[in-house]
């Protein structure tokens, strides 16, 4: 989808980016650091990240770049996914790191990362750069993330269309008999090889927990049904929901999801640019509780080479959203006699409102 | 499988264990921390982590545990599965856990984790218990770990067994013209819901990388293909590979194959209780090269609750093996005109020699 040539001119723009932060912090090298699950600022500038373990990006002068994992098994895919010729694998890599900084001996350095530097293995690298000034840089780099390039939308785009899929196989598939596990290992091979998370599937009517493994429960009629399920591509992940009653509704069920359809038309109608990000939170909570229900859990959040961790938290974040910042509508109320009921698509905000990424048929029916 | 009240007695047990390090090592409280993919700790004294973020467990006197993760979603579910009552979820979990731990005041703490515990996060921590001497006990609780008890050997027989039937299919299944990434697909959904690590297959003699994520290439005749993949069962994680060949073998497959078993022989002939585990590995590479191939990479390494960071690092590690410990056995050849050709099981280390958990046909030929 996405020609090399294309992804490469793509990472220099945002190598060059990175580098305007380094150079205004007056630093003469940059380490950027990932474990699993947090490897966002390491990928955005590599297109990589390892299937298990840690991931280190040393820049010195000259633009200079050497990418260190844990593992060997994937350099090849490493190098050749971002352009970038000096890869190491090693179970202990941090020695790797070590070596290389220290041999480097730079006077000031910009990371990113430091969240999620193990304490001791940060202090095996900072023995070897001792006078080494340290500037965190993190926030930076972050923000530098928040608003999608094109080409990232095109990717999320694809991702969307995947989870679209995926969620028309289980309006199909949600029938009294299957287990939750079964459907959501279905939901799992529909959605393609690379996930965003495990797909969600919870069921039944008298036990609302917002959200929780799928289990041997098998599906009953009229039960609520939630599929909370998102498709990744090239490390942009999707995030998307739907609930089903298998047979007819009843009246509990259909004030839930009056209210849920209220929430879900008060954050997309809030969403533009400009507006600050909490408020989508606020307006959707405001019209569930006047239609009878607290909102379960928040409104949503960005959605990117993350999902729950991406920027903005919309429950808590004061900043405004921009044009080109992309997010996850989610409302879900969860009371005994409905079970759990949540709507949930991805849009990307514009200036002056927002459009939707994921478009399957967001009825309560099965087909 | 595993009955409320026999997980119950499970985690008394272990928890008792942790206890004694606690006590040997004259604390008055512990902080266990585990952040995703390194969460093993934690799930060992709880069973459970997050599908998402980091987890906290502090202890305190009178067996008094409170946890703490990045999300409220999965609280019921943690409880449930924990038997520990109070839970809480929270993006910002950190404050809630340095409120607890001040409130404790501990005079000395034993803590498990730190090689995952992030700078900036222990920072904001330890700057609350200021007064509190600090003693890592991350080496005794994971020692504790390397013995697995009659129940995990009964949870990774299961894992095991759910790999096993993904093998078969995979079999069955790898057939010219399906593409990688379909063939991971399907190997997904007859995994099961839970996996140890995304299916992984790797087709071709010419480009022999000896692991990568699956791509659109599609299978062809004389192709070797490589399946390594991994069901898990609550939490226990088995990691088996089988490669086959569509159609006839050239002359170099069969040359390659041949020393992958003679590696698989060695490795297995060796392994019993008192061996170093370092033994394993150079037995399995000595039988490799005599029969004309360098081995891909390490022979293998511990499973549990992990599979690649779970120890032993049988291509490093002085200690012995003991039995019940749990490992895989993975001879990997990688060179041009046989592609990558892998066979890996898992075994329990008996006092004499070990017990193969996966069993699944070993041979080249497709189904």
């Amino acid at each position: 989808m996405i020609a090399p040539a294309e992804w490469q001119a793509e990472l220099e723009e945002r190598r060059a980016a990175v580098r305007v932060i380094v150079e205004q912090n007056a630093c003469d090298a940059a380490l950027i650091f990932g474990s699993q699950g947090h490897g966002q600022h390491f990928r955005y500038l590599t297109n990589f990240a390892p299937v298990l373990g840690d991931m280190w990006l040393i820049a010195g002068p000259e633009e200079r770049l050497v990418c260190v994992l844990d593992f060997d098994w994937q350099l090849e895919e490493a190098r050749r996914r971002s352009g970038i010729e000096e890869w190491h694998g090693r179970l202990d890599g941090v020695e790797v790191v070590a070596d290389k900084l220290a041999g480097l001996g730079p006077k000031r350095i910009a990371i990113a990362g430091l969240e999620r530097l193990p304490v001791t293995v940060w202090h095996r690298v900072r023995e070897r750069i001792r006078e080494t000034e340290v500037v965190d840089v993190g926030t930076e780099v972050a923000t530098l993330r928040r608003r999608k390039s094109p080409l990232e939308i095109r990717l999320l785009q694809e991702a969307a269309r995947l989870t679209d899929v995926a969620l028309d196989v289980a309006r199909t598939e949600a029938r009294p008999g299957v287990s939750e596990r079964d459907l959501a290992a279905r939901l799992g091979q529909a959605l393609g090889p690379e996930w965003s998370f495990p797909p969600t599937v919870v069921s039944g009517n008298d036990d609302p927990i917002p959200i929780r493994e799928p289990t041997e429960r098998r599906l009953e009629t009229g039960d609520s049904v939630m599929v909370d399920i998102g498709a990744a591509y090239e490390g942009y992940q999707a995030d998307a929901t739907r609930t089903f009653v298998l047979g007819n509704t009843n009246q509990e069920q259909r004030r839930v999801w009056d209210a849920v359809l209220r929430a879900y038309e008060a954050a997309i109608e809030a969403t533009r640019a400009g507006v600050p990000c909490v408020a989508l939170h606020k307006a959707a909570a405001a019209a569930a509780e006047d239609a009878g229900y607290p909102l379960a859990h928040r409104i949503g959040h960005g959605i990117g080479l993350a999902t729950s961790f991406e920027w903005p938290d919309l429950a808590n974040e004061q900043a405004e959203l921009e044009a080109g910042v992309t997010i996850c509508v989610e409302p879900g109320i969860a009371v005994p006699g409905a079970g759990v009921m949540k709507l949930e698509d991805d849009v990307v905000v514009t200036e002056g409102g927002c459009e939707l990424l994921t478009h399957s048929e967001r009825s309560l029916d099965v087909a």
